[in-house]
């Protein structure tokens, strides 16, 4: 089977919002008056980025969640991706459900496939996404990482750490009861793009970032972009990993330590961590009713440099969770 | 070396044109008000798309180049591109001068590289471009394959077929005189996108597309799109290959068949063909002076499917020309 009927077979379906579609030597999109367009980029490779026998389903959903993921961050509507795909050969059992996974999620959130390309090659995977952002009275309301201020409230959403505990029971590390690997692998395989969050958010977060590095690593993005430091409250992100409801939690199956490093350098979240100042607090909680998506206060954004992990009684954490910060930077520096 | 410092130390630059450039989520770009956004995505592949050895400063220009040739092809103004690469390991002896020829390009066309992403993996590039398209009296100026018209005459831009002239001997299925070999290497390794010609080829030419997989097999889009056949004239085509000129032709180094093959379906020429009414002549060589861009009319499209190839005297090629055309419809379908 040729390329070209690979892609008319899977990937093309009549143009809707796009001026024109698959098909042509470029894809033509009409800007919606009044709005930026957001742009993002990803790419996944096979063993790096996921599995060889993970369910190509799930694989067409993750490949556009994490482009989403970015486009929620930004607080932009999603408009229409461009698909490029290098595979080791034509297989339609490995095409058929990697395209109904993908166009399920594309269809979920009204972001319509306009182009591409297909070649033979490695596995690989890369989407780029574009979004639409309103400017009002000459100001754009994209959500940056630069706009956080002393004093404002640090937000995550969701849950954190679940991804994370599934790739260490899938590669081994660690043993997980059935029902709880079967939840977790869920988080790691299908993340849920927060894109209405992101919408929701706009004219009421100072800055915003997806997590895909791990909480602390990315973190660190804003805190750079905007110049400041930030205090983390550990007792309470260490609620954030759903596997925490567990009795196997309880019976001491994961050690607050596993769980912390889960939930703070874990990886591969895609929530939304974001800012906003104390007095957006009901704002915050309104948007996050308007998205249906649970948001949660885990700390605050300082002037001073750097950041400090606390526990709950305020006391910094000392021993290995000192280190936390530098075992995150440096992971986050390797991660993809 | 890391991936963010890699980001930054090669392929970071302020943004220009761009609201926002690399470094959030999400680029931000502004749309010129009363235009189109063309998109087009192409990946290249190590030992597929490029040679293991090819030169890291050539391999960044094609890479860019194969994208802004799309954009040519429906004239479309280049603004903006986001590039993603896998790469096995971060070699700095590669990744300096592959960001310099990329760079060098991108800066020649005003088109500014707003983000992406790098990962770890086989040697992988994944451009995605973004052009814009006037829209006059609420049409779109963007060319597209489906306009030919029966009557109207076929053009190519520059010469074809020394590509794969280039690639033959680097193969080592023939044998090049050096300096034969330096200028078709050339051709091969830095093609040149039609940018200008595109773009003042809006408002003249019917359909156009560029020319990356072979001039009959990539015709053979605009046809099917069109719903037309063409009649190519090969005693204009034999003499667009450029090495033609070269005395090695007059001593039979190449034969005329193998000539004929390079230009019909050798593939990675990168000019543009396009159809334009007869009456539109005049106009064509107006635009191709303007974008200082040789054009050779070399066949007409016909009412009658399919392509039909004809010598001076307007007769059929038999023989194993007469195969020419399903040779390379068979070629694209497997080509990049």
């Amino acid at each position: 089977m040729g390329e070209f009927d690979l892609i008319a077979r899977y990937f093309t379906r009549p143009a809707t919002r796009a001026a024109l579609g698959v098909g042509d030597d470029c894809a033509l999109l009409r800007p919606t008056p009044g709005t930026q367009l957001a742009v993002s980029s990803d790419m996944l490779v096979e063993g790096r980025h996921f599995f060889t026998d993970v369910d190509p389903a799930a694989l067409g959903h993750k490949a556009l969640a994490v482009n989403l993921s970015d486009l929620a961050a930004c607080g932009a509507t999603p408009v229409a991706f461009t698909l490029a795909l290098a595979l080791p050969r034509a297989n339609e059992a490995w095409l058929a459900p990697f395209s109904r996974g993908l166009l399920a999620l594309a269809d979920a959130h009204g972001c319509e496939l306009v182009g591409g390309d297909t070649t033979q090659g490695p596995l690989n995977i890369c989407i780029t996404v574009f979004g639409e952002v309103p400017v009002v009275n000459g100001k754009s309301q994209a959500l940056l990482r630069s706009g956080a201020r002393a004093g404002d409230d640090i937000y995550v959403s969701g849950t954190l750490g679940d991804a994370r505990l599934a790739l260490d029971a899938l590669r081994g590390v660690l043993a997980l009861p059935a029902d709880v690997l079967a939840q977790a692998r869920q988080r790691l395989e299908r993340p849920t793009p927060r894109v209405a969050l992101g919408q929701a958010l706009r004219g009421v977060a100072t800055a915003a970032l997806d997590l895909s590095d791990g909480l602390t690593g990315d973190l660190h993005h804003i805190l750079k972009a905007s110049g400041v430091g930030a205090t983390l409250d550990t007792s309470v992100a260490i609620g954030l990993i759903a596997a925490s409801a567990h009795p196997a939690c309880a019976t001491g199956l994961f050690s607050l330590e596993q769980r912390l490093q889960c939930v703070l350098s874990g990886g591969d979240d895609y929530e939304l961590a974001f800012t906003a100042p104390a007095s957006a607090r009901a704002a915050v909680q309104a948007a996050a009713r308007q998205a249906d998506t649970p948001v949660t206060r885990i700390g605050r954004i300082d002037a001073e440099p750097g950041l400090r992990l606390i526990d709950a009684d305020g006391q910094s954490l000392g021993g290995q969770f000192a280190s936390f910060d530098h075992f995150s930077a440096s992971a986050a520096a390797t991660a993809p």
